[in-house]
């Protein structure tokens, strides 16, 4: 798999390209880019990892659909009218677009679903745990997991020391309680599922795709 | 529900009894029930529930058969003869046989195995934490939930104080994990399984089922 | 040790009750009692165990006083007026009052101020969950956990199913975590906490203790 | 504080590298570094920190006594009559030393000890958790920890994924329980404590000490 990155001199970007083994690694794409070496690089690669920019990836978008490049989007931010526009070269590219890239959080909502069907009269709470330099809260996590359910949860957040990230959520009845809890080690968590997302895109057919097709085809 | 209770005087008996409305206890079966009552009950119930010895339920399995009366049982120890001719009755009357009647336990089984087929290479293991007068070691609920799983986890169990029961499953990789865990508040939950699980039954055509019938059935 | 109960048709006096041996139990006090009958049980108790009313304590304890009978006491309520009159009585004999009685959650707080003292730079941070029929949140033993410390913790709460009571502290740095938790397995904890007080004041001089001076003393 | 590192080229010289402010790294040590810049070093260094080996240590102990440079050493494998030699410089200068940098973990023994004094009649159990990587097992911190304890804990370890290192210990009655854990987010916890040593001891008059003496020192 040849990869190439944009926004290879951001936080994201910097963690894909550790990843990578040398080889993969075609090149990155920064601010400094010039158009033909742009072109040059995404007519080239298998896939486009992009964690850059909105104004970055409404350049770069057009000519993954003209090479057939499938491209991993983890850029957030979009207007909804960019949005739009971005998802429709999917007609013609396989575009993976999702906010966070860990697979475990995608499986922890699929353990949700799957629990809140089967115990349905057992009250639901999440609770999140970050680093004291996290603005949001709860986060933004907490939020897709609890849109996976039909109830609302009770949602509790602490913001304390360094930790990279921990989701909890309990199903708790009379006399029993089943928790389903996630936590991150390191950041790397989320360059490691975009490379994943890139190894499986290159196989798909155009369209527009987020982690949670990722992660039900795989067990296909 | 009209529910008659065999093996009243015992632990799960009691348990049982305790948590039906009055008006759904119908009559009890013990050792000193005589033949006439026993199959006036069993002609008179909505469902047997049995937590008694393998003799008292393999003389009364041919009564529920003879009457159409569902059975929920949760009574170990049968012989292999005994087991198949006990399997036998289902083709007059639904019976639901099961070792624990957690519905949470059986919940946490479906977890594991979705959760394996996604994070394929990921460390599995499972603790279990248990009462200090509990003799087996795992657990039988250990085995039970490994031998959900394909790979073999790595195991651990201990016997401590007075825990009702833990069991706790971490799929573990470099950078995350995703932990399934279930924990006994009291005793009462395997009697309250026992209960809903007569609750499902009487309205189930004649078969042998498992608790897994029961949780996945409901999900439909 | 022979105890007298007072409250003994209470929730908390009833668990207290069947703690007791046999021969332990010398006789319990309720709204019904008579005058008499309560001044010959406190004169012949080696020490009462009340968990009743205001009104009730605040005529009993002139008594234990006169006989020079111990008491423990978890009622709670009290006026201000009222608790300045019951402490004035132990002067006379020795009160140990507690709004809990488990043994844990005092080493808890006990913990928690000695790593507050040497994990200075931590972020503290408390999680409370408790059953859904409880109204006070956080609860009054996060408060008191709370009120152990210099640093004002972060403080989440939930109210979720049956959960008897678990209360879990962190001290979270950039690098590492140590965690405090204390889970009550069920409500009988209170109850052996207040026999144990018994056993332990019976030996002591007249004095107005808390469940610190027991925590404390015990260790010497 | 002007420190100089011994063992620069190692796995934690370099974190403690890393950890310290530009101004605060005089120079390092390494199989390298000639006797004349070793000397000069010590003797212009507050605090040597060492993570090299014992041959090394060997050497440079003597400088540093000789130059009354304290030392916070964290070299593993002595020989018996080596560790002796390298104490005995201890009367010149401060050494500290240790095979486990993490304050947390200091802090988790006392409140195992102080624990286990007052929760007499509990089981106390210990889990540790670490990646997979991990040879020894139980972990050496968790022999340490138990070493504190007077009873004999039950223990379980597990190897999986990339665990940085975790270490529960579990206090547990028939109807309570407390817990005492320790998470590590990453391995620069042990340089950092490293580091706090140094600035510790370099106010310290000559004498080997041990973490349990900063721990305790710090909180007079």
């Amino acid at each position: 798999m040849k990869v190439c990155i944009s926004g290879v001199s951001g936080r994201m970007g910097k963690e894909v390209k550790n990843l990578l083994m040398n080889n993969q690694f075609v090149g990155g794409i920064s601010r400094q880019s010039k158009a033909d070496e742009i072109e040059k690089l995404v007519k080239n690669s298998d896939v486009v990892i992009d964690f850059s920019s909105t104004e970055n990836i409404m350049k770069i978008i057009s000519l993954c659909a003209k090479y057939k490049t499938p491209v991993v989007c983890g850029t957030t931010g979009f207007t909804e009218p960019d949005f739009v526009k971005f998802k429709s070269y999917s007609k013609d590219t396989p575009i993976l677009y999702a906010s966070n890239f860990s697979i475990g959080i995608y499986q922890m909502a699929q353990l949700l679903k799957s629990t809140e069907s089967i115990l349905e009269d057992f009250d639901i709470s999440i609770i999140d745990r970050h680093h004291n330099k996290k603005k949001d809260s709860p986060s933004g996590t907490t939020l897709f997991l609890a849109s996976q359910l039909r109830k609302n949860p009770q949602i509790a957040s602490l913001r304390i020391g360094g930790i990279p990230g921990d989701h909890v959520c309990y199903f708790t009845s009379d006399s029993e309680e089943i928790c389903i809890s996630h936590r991150s080690f390191n950041r790397t968590v989320f360059a490691s599922g975009a490379i994943k997302c890139a190894k499986w895109i290159i196989d798909q057919v155009p369209g527009f795709y987020q982690m949670s097709d990722y992660v039900n085809k795989k067990s296909v």
